[in-house]
């Protein structure tokens, strides 16, 4: 028996108690006579002590020990003379009186602390003892947590979690596959999936009627700061439902999460149209912990001979409120901010709303007083409040000003991340045209179905068909999309050839699909969730690296185990495979 | 809004209730003036009646609903004068006013019913129809329930799931991996987890102290007929604790699932060493249902002259209780049976226990009556039993005679599936040595700690060694097995050595793992179910197929997706490969 304890739950009333606990050396003190040791498990700290007079040799013993060494110490409980009340533990400690040795350590290359001295790679490298801070395993913990939840909600829903195949086929289109050499069947190839879209679909068709999974993905892309090659999904899918059972459903389970995990109660979530989402807030994942609408400026400011304005899409603003104060150098921050090439807006103009009632702007040589005051009621500017006008190319225009939102946002403290504001963003186009490939591509899916009532579009106004699509979007971070999907065959196949699929390419990726749908098909609908986010947002962590144990870098290697690395020519030769780097 | 109900839920005290049901047209029939539908969804069946007389357009489209297409209806609920009370819903059906048809199906290549007319490999090809039979529905929902009440169990006894990566680093020894070409990294490779093994160790040493899985793992091997490519483990590892902790806590969990599943209560598990359970059923996974132990009988059957025993290195029998009557034709199944080419006896002798209180059996010739008598003492044999004993060499022989008393025991019908066995088969041989490559093999695994006491044999007998290795048999089927690990870097290179790696080959491979040992490794421990293979169990199929979603057949193809499949030039050259058929 290597304990009967653990370091996190012993307290005043099992005092006198003989104990054994193992555990870690989070520290190490001696204070002459007595020597003291805080004793580290998943479950706490408790305090052991040693007595240099009544136990010379084992407190000799205790002071060798560096730290994260593994001890176990039987002892009994007494009661502490100076108290730690912010410690679970802090009434009690144990009198050692034997004292082993389980494993010594090294000393770590970064300290164990919640303030750890260990740079990123460091502590990637060492992740097994990054992964002993407070902060990694309470995000852990809370992944688990979620999950549970998740699954316990789903169930109590009549959801029926099934696993679906990790070994499946390559679809070229959209994101590039993982791919795995099949040594049974030469030449051939299996793909991880990029998500398990069509298996629910075919689960749908199968009559589960409502299906979820807590599942892995793989994209093989470029990797940016916060994607990952293998990451986790809440995938779900509903037969005979329309959009907003599709809606009711999983709102239900983002407030049972912010119920149980949160503790908070939220309301109805708004439902915005996505054309209404680009006008307002330039984005389809507004960040609704603010208002700073956008207001579109066309009508009032242009024809004034400002050639910025009269040559301009769009010219459209926002009002920071009580911002009026700025000086010409935080003016110049801001047109440098909204300068940046990622942002890309050319310059930006102000408005200030003086206390005494009159307008202070970057553009008086063209808007007088009167012309300034009746753009400032466009926002219903107060004294004081600062106006910040962009103009050019819509969505460009657009684009930047949702930034500026953003930074507005945050420099004004508006964006407080213990405060949740999710949203549902409905009708998304079905389609957006691609500069590069000069074809359409699907916006969600090629999954996706129309809207009924714009299904005479498709052949000449493909463009302007809305989806039956949604996003659900939490303090400007997309948590998760679906939409309802096509269950007829004819118009899934019209949907592929709109997206440039050949006959025979939709055919050979896609047949088994859609020749099921020709077995009766129900209508259904799902949604995927982006677990590693959901984590990251409830943990107030911007980077899903965070929650994940063992996360990858920004070249798709594991730095701890040092992957991906080279294999055997046996290996090769079994799969059927040579390398070749002649590209 | 496509139904205000589900089919298994409607019932008399919903009388002239308006529903809207949507559903799949199992059953049409046609009784003259009335047309009756069975519509089935998930949840139930409900009857739908469709009257000639009073709106006979709706009935004529009714009767014109093919097998499979998928409808919604609205009507009204009426008492059934034919009550079909093995139906949950079968007190009502529903006066339907409102037809639509939802999708229309093809007629299915296969009846879909209990007892359908599809063979397995159709029915594999519309795997989504086959899932519609009520026996597959069955089995997904009884796996569900399982592994929701895994994961309750688990979190009450402080246990968290971890995910573990699915992209890692191939290590050649053991099973053959799949791999997986890196873009980004040319020339290198992941390989997909045969179980998370060093990840789980890993969390040990990084204190996470209870950690669980249910984790899809991956062997590239020439499948056999219950052997998967890729499979679900419930993946478990504990720190601070010794064999018995493991087990006690692991018996908790099958108990618990055996209680919420099963309904069983089930006595604590009997433990049996591994040299008793090769002794006494031949077989390291033993099925307890039924007792027919063997007996040795060395002593008593050698030098009597009789050549088979006398060169024999082990002569050994099974008592098969009350089968004494066996005719000659019986027994020489018997014989055909031990001598088929996977059981590989070379004969088999019988001693009949007649009525009378005299023996009969092939052995006449050397055994008299008394040496019959004493030889039937040895099994504590009554009138009408009858002995059968096989002689050889010893492994093969025990072998050979494990197979006959399973044959007896299903004879005998001994093997009920709705009675469960289950025991732990503990102190495996940590090593076994491989007449081809003339070497140790771990029998568990290479991180598997041999027992203390045994130490001092690695060096110069390592056969003798024993592990601090465990299996759970239930039924004779092994459903889960693990290990106390290596905590300590010196006898983990040890092993690795034994096992014949050189010091390189075992740093690349594991030098991550033996670092981790450095820092602070605790004692820890662990073990791994096989998740499709228990849920088969208490599916009672002997197929963990059936309990799979979408499997793949024995070539490792999935058929209804046909996978794998050759990818497009463009992705072999973006992965830094070329097909290579020249071996």
């Amino acid at each position: 028996m290597l304990r009967t304890n653990t370091c996190g739950e012993l307290k005043l009333v099992n005092k006198n108690e003989k104990v054994t606990l193992s555990g870690w050396v989070q520290r190490t003190r001696d204070l002459g006579g007595m020597t003291f040791i805080d004793l580290r498990d998943r479950y706490g700290i408790t305090q052991l002590v040693f007595n240099m007079e009544t136990n010379p040799k084992l407190c000799e013993a205790a002071r060798k020990l560096g730290r994260e060494f593994v001890i176990k110490v039987t002892g009994e409980i007494a009661e502490r003379i100076n108290k730690n009340l912010k410690l679970a533990t802090g009434e009690i400690e144990i009198v050692v009186n034997d004292l082993e040795v389980l494993n010594t350590s090294k000393v770590p290359p970064f300290t164990i602390e919640d303030n750890t001295d260990g740079g990123e790679e460091l502590r990637m490298q060492y992740r097994y003892l990054d992964l002993r801070r407070n902060v990694n395993r309470d995000n852990l913990k809370l992944r688990h947590l979620m999950a549970i939840e998740t699954r316990k909600y789903m169930t109590s829903q009549d959801f029926i979690e099934i696993e679906t195949p990790y070994l499946i086929k390559s679809t070229p289109e959209g994101a590039r596959d993982f791919v795995v050499p099949s040594r049974m069947n030469a030449g051939q190839f299996y793909a991880l999936p990029q998500s398990p879209q069509t298996f629910k679909q075919l689960l749908m068709v199968a009559g589960y009627d409502k299906y979820f999974q807590i599942v892995k993905c793989f994209r093989d892309e470029d990797l940016r700061a916060d994607r990952q090659p293998e990451f986790t999904q809440i995938d779900c899918e509903m037969a005979f439902v329309e959009q907003d059972d599709v809606l009711n459903a999983f709102e239900g389970l983002a407030k049972h999460l912010f119920k149980t995990i949160k503790g908070l109660n939220v309301d109805d979530f708004p439902r915005i149209q996505y054309v209404d989402a680009m006008k307002y807030y330039g984005s389809d994942k507004p960040d609704l912990r603010f208002d700073m609408k956008f207001v579109e400026l066309n009508d009032p400011a242009k024809g004034k001979g400002f050639q910025v304005f009269d040559s301009a899409e769009l010219v459209v603003g926002i009002n920071a409120e009580g911002c009026g104060g700025y000086s010409r150098k935080q003016l110049d921050k801001l047109t440098d901010f909204v300068r940046k090439p990622q942002i890309g807006a050319k310059g930006l103009v102000y408005i200030k709303c003086n206390n005494d009632g009159t307008f202070k702007s970057s553009v008086d040589k063209f808007f007088g007083q009167e012309e300034l005051n009746r753009l400032a009621k466009q926002f219903n500017a107060k004294p004081n409040d600062l106006i910040l006008i962009l103009a050019g190319e819509k969505n460009r225009t657009r684009k930047a000003l949702c930034e500026l939102r953003l930074e507005m946002g945050s420099r004004l403290g508006l964006r407080d991340p213990n405060v949740f504001k999710p949203l549902w963003i409905v009708n998304f186009p079905l389609l957006e045209w691609n500069e590069e490939t000069q074809c359409y591509h699907a916006m969600h899916h090629p999954f996706t179905s129309p809207k009924k009532e714009d299904f005479s579009m498709l052949e000449n106004t493909p463009g302007e068909v809305r989806a039956n699509a949604y996003d659900l979007v939490i303090n400007g971070v997309e948590i998760g999309g679906g939409s309802i999907r096509i269950h007829n065959k004819q118009l899934q196949q019209r949907m592929f050839k709109l997206l440039g699929f050949t006959e025979e390419e939709a055919q050979s990726q896609f047949g088994f699909l859609m020749n099921a749908f020709e077995y009766g098909a129900p209508p259904h609908g799902g949604i995927a969730f982006g677990f590693d986010r959901w984590v990251a947002l409830f943990a107030g962590t911007d980077s899903i690296r965070d929650v994940i144990a063992f996360p990858k870098n920004n070249a798709g290697r594991d730095v701890m185990i040092d992957s991906p690395s080279a294999i055997s020519d046996d290996q090769l030769k079994e799969i059927h495979m040579r390398l070749d780097f002649n590209e």
